[in-house]
């Protein structure tokens, strides 16, 4: 391509088209940034923005008030001993596997595992050991298979693995696993515990040190209304000096996190939305009567929610044979149910998925899902 | 922290104190939005904003257009054969080391390198073999420098270093050292060279094939007019397929980058700045200009720049005698600069800084850069 004036005009300012949408989109409806973090955008934009008094360390800066919310109020709010910032909830994972195990190692994880999980243990160059769930259609993780994953490993190689994880909850069917029973079957063994909360922190109340996770790691654009990337990880004292462990050269540096993370706009969001954000979590049981009206409703009209039920977060799955069916014959085919909720304004079923899709209700308020409820009816009647 | 009323408080939206000020901040120059890049911000601020229509890979997402200015207009721009998105320099530095070295393997660089380039030396658990400049006052790197470093590592291992690095400029003098050259050299040995050009892609033209490098990185909020983290990473053909290795076990995943990186706004701010940073590339004669005026300006006032003289780059490393003696009589002591500055609405020079400093002229335009210097003369007169 070369770039010429032609060329060049095919970039620059785009438009985002579902931008006003009913979003229930499961990445998006914990993403969306509160006013004050949209006033934070337009302040702090520029790049190096937050560094205009730096003392050499991101998280030490206090004007803007930086090193209060990292280690002070996100500690609290996650309850673990040292927080830090980084560019996401992967990269936090990365950023622990590649601090407590060596390559080779093996580690534990669910089968119900982010995609991400994976490929941080495959980037760290480590060896898995998944633990099923009950499959269809609950897919429930009995802890106690943290038990046999963690012999079966000793078995093998003759030694534990350097660490286990925990999706809390999985990103396909939100469900909520007993979690501070895999911490404690874990700790029998002495191997450590990170909880993936990507869809919890910022959401629901969670607190590592009560569960007992020795890591735990959170997702600003996911779940904590924050512009991304950006995220969050909580250590457990015992293990703060090995992944924050400092640069020999440049001794306020610290090597896992480079140096410095979130260095820009992305920190500024996630401060700006912090106090609306600690205050949703204190009204998680309200989303969750809402995900569970609107699973009973979604099951009235002929679709089946799978996973936890009755269910305990925003994020369902739904088996839905009678929108399969429609597809079938609809002339759109596998696009239909997307063009026709397109339609009527809502975002975030996946285009072309009909058998089965997930979606979140998170933050969307009772009379939005009723609108969403309604686009299902109508369609439904439409091709009848 | 309890985090009640009060203590939440202290969080939420915060202003920037210097955001309307003159900037010389090296840092901070090459970062300043455009107004295309402000309203993209507010667009597509929310959380995941670009993975409405994601194909299961962020550089091929065709709505907005990631997969054009990933695949066809930032090759053609840094003139590399494959190119990624990643959140920022060091992190593709990272990314680079940590494909193509083994833990324990030796690489080399400049001893003017950037300290990320060092820790991410050590993230990757790698040795390193430095090429030394010449000092004060022109920290001029030998290329030949690069030979004896190498010839050093293969004296000692047996084996010559995984990689070398050279900082394009550096972060210190904004030195241009011979890169041609440096890359011809370390081809001799086999040896892949990385340019790290944080500073330098986005403000002046740069490009990989020409130059001869195997790798560039580049940074988005330090050059691109973009709000970070974000980065660049070039890589020739002949290593895209160690660098951006897809998962086995997710196939659309590059392990490298996790699967994904700048899943949000700061990819929109570096798509809808890149017609304004092309076009500024093309006139950086003027910016050499500039600064090599605003040098003579300061050095007229008994000041010294030290480096590459006539200067190369925007980005200048002073010496001040007359301003350290004045800051040993100032009542605000070596903080009086700043202050100075801070009065005239300068901002860029670290506060308590004054027998040496580093700024940058970058984009001020003369007639800024004629306040500072017209600063810096009244400052020197009004404590003789």
């Amino acid at each position: 391509m070369a770039l010429d004036e032609s060329s060049l005009q095919k970039f620059g300012y785009m438009e985002r088209e579902p931008l006003n949408a009913i979003n229930i989109d499961p990445l998006q409806t914990g993403g969306i940034l509160t006013d004050e973090a949209r006033q934070a955008l337009v302040q702090w934009g520029d790049g190096y923005s937050v560094c205009d008094f730096c003392p050499g360390t991101l998280d030490q800066i206090k004007k803007p008030k930086i090193k209060d919310f990292v280690h002070e109020a996100l500690p609290e709010f996650i309850g673990a001993d040292e927080v830090r910032v980084t560019n996401g909830a992967r990269e936090s994972k990365f950023a622990v596997m590649h601090s407590v195990a060596n390559e080779g190692d093996w580690i534990v994880l669910d089968n119900l595992a982010h995609y991400s999980s994976h490929v941080a243990a495959q980037r760290a160059r480590l060896n898995t050991e998944t633990v099923s769930s009950t499959g269809h259609p609950d897919y429930w993780i009995d802890p106690e298979g943290y038990a046999t994953a963690i012999e079966n490993v000793i078995d093998e190689n003759g030694k534990p693995p350097s660490m286990a994880l925990l999706t809390y909850p999985d990103g396909n069917y939100g469900n909520l696993p007993d979690a501070k029973k895999v911490a404690s079957i874990c700790h029998e063994y002495d191997v450590p515990l990170l909880l993936n909360c990507a869809y919890s922190i910022g959401r629901m109340p969670v607190d590592a040190n009560d569960i007992g996770a020795d890591f735990i790691v959170g997702s600003g654009h996911k779940s904590m209304a924050s512009s991304g990337p950006i995220g969050v990880l909580g250590v457990s004292e015992e293990y703060s000096d090995i992944v924050f462990r400092k640069s020999p050269t440049h001794k306020k540096k610290e090597i896992e996190l480079l140096g410095c993370t979130a260095r820009g706009a992305t920190l500024m969001t996630m401060i700006a939305s912090f106090p609306n954000v600690v205050k949703r979590t204190r009204e998680w049981d309200r989303e969750v009567e809402n995900a569970r009206w609107f699973s009973e409703k979604l099951e009235n009209l002929g679709m089946t929610q799978v996973g936890d039920k009755p269910h305990n977060h925003d994020l369902m799955f739904f088996e839905a044979p009678n929108i399969y069916e429609i597809s079938q014959k609809a002339k759109s085919g596998r696009y239909f149910l997307y063009k026709e909720l397109k339609s009527r304004n809502i975002h975030g079923i996946k285009a072309g998925l009909t058998k089965f899709f997930k979606l979140s209700t998170f933050g969307a308020g009772r009379e939005n899902l009723s609108t969403v409820v309604d686009a299902f009816d109508e369609i439904i009647k439409k091709y009848e």
